[in-house]
């Protein structure tokens, strides 16, 4: 069992939970069928910024036995920061983990040491926030990645992020397949012809090896 | 007040409903205040193909006092052609809405005859099943535009639709800032500085123009 999970919070971008939580469960049904995908959170449910209340699927002490770990975004970042419980729930090994982040999740990712004496990105609105944070060098770019550790700025760049997971954990086909598969019609879009079907979704990819720019 | 109304049903397609959600969201955020966003459905909560229970905000018979309605996609479309009565809770005028849908929610407008000698997109996977509907010429397109009536294929297209609904309720500079905010970092993403206040957000879309290709 492979367990992916996105840490999310009250007040979080809508987009920046749910586009991952899309294209890993994409990934899952076209082939990494071990997968686990969990929204973890500190109650059994959180709030969007746009007013979705959604059901967790664990706590954020799970993070500790996950093998990767997205942070989402929103508003509600500054409500994280000031939660010393949250922010100790969270168990963190790049030795063992990939983790990434969503725009203004990157923050977390400097509060808990992990950017460090490295290049990093973010939402606009938190860049200054960002480079507060001792040694992180903050960037104007799509997708930063430092080994087991990746940031990723703008909400459509969590196709770097999840593409890039995607790769690590079950290739480089699927990943593409997988990106693939939510372009528009006309602009590379290759549809799953097999979910579920890891031939058929390699086969798609071979198709049309589609990536996103960048990185 | 102006009523945004997102159909869903059970086994959509997440990316299809969040992704309007919450660029709609966005553009009430940033200027439309007047704006009701509603996910309607035809019980009180919906569950996504990837597992996702959320709560909708109101039945399916909403769609009469809708200003704008857009169509989910999803694999339980197959179900929704089956039930009489989801069909015909849907009330549509094309003279007094914006009516769009995004991938295979395309087959739902065919089926209330709003395609007919009209061009229209799907998500590949269903370009057979409504090529099917009399008249209707299925094209490889990310958007395509009647009037009033627009179908948009593959995920990511949803800036499209939800690019034109906002320019034709509230104006092309909020649509404009709107879609410059999901953007990937260094790539034209232009947060906006001033949620909820109308001129930061045209401050915006000045300064950054950026649209999605295609239309």
């Amino acid at each position: 069992m492979t367990q992916l999970s996105i840490v999310a919070f009250d007040r979080f971008t809508d987009i920046d939970v749910f586009m991952p939580w899309d294209l890993l469960f994409r990934a899952k049904a076209a082939g990494a069928s071990d997968w686990t995908i969990k929204i973890l959170g500190k109650s059994e449910y959180v709030t969007s910024v746009a007013g979705l209340r959604i059901p967790t699927h664990g706590r954020l002490e799970e993070t500790a036995t996950s093998d990767a770990v997205i942070f989402a975004s929103g508003v509600g970042i500054a409500d994280v920061l000031t939660d010393k419980a949250f922010l100790d729930a969270l168990h963190l090994d790049e030795e063992k983990q990939l983790i990434g982040s969503m725009c203004a999740g990157a923050v977390i990712l400097a509060e808990k040491g992990l950017l460090k004496g490295r290049r990093a990105t973010t939402y606009p609105t938190y860049a200054k926030k960002l480079a507060e944070y001792e040694g992180v060098e903050v960037v104007d770019e799509a997708f930063v990645r430092n080994g087991r550790v990746a940031t990723a700025g703008g909400c459509l760049a969590a196709q770097l992020l999840c593409g890039w997971i995607t790769e690590e954990l079950a290739g480089a086909d699927l990943a593409d397949a997988v990106i693939a598969s939510i372009l528009p019609v006309g602009q590379g879009c290759k549809a799953f012809s097999g979910w579920g079907d890891p031939a058929a979704a390699k086969a798609v990819a071979a198709a049309a090896p589609v990536r996103v720019a960048a990185e």
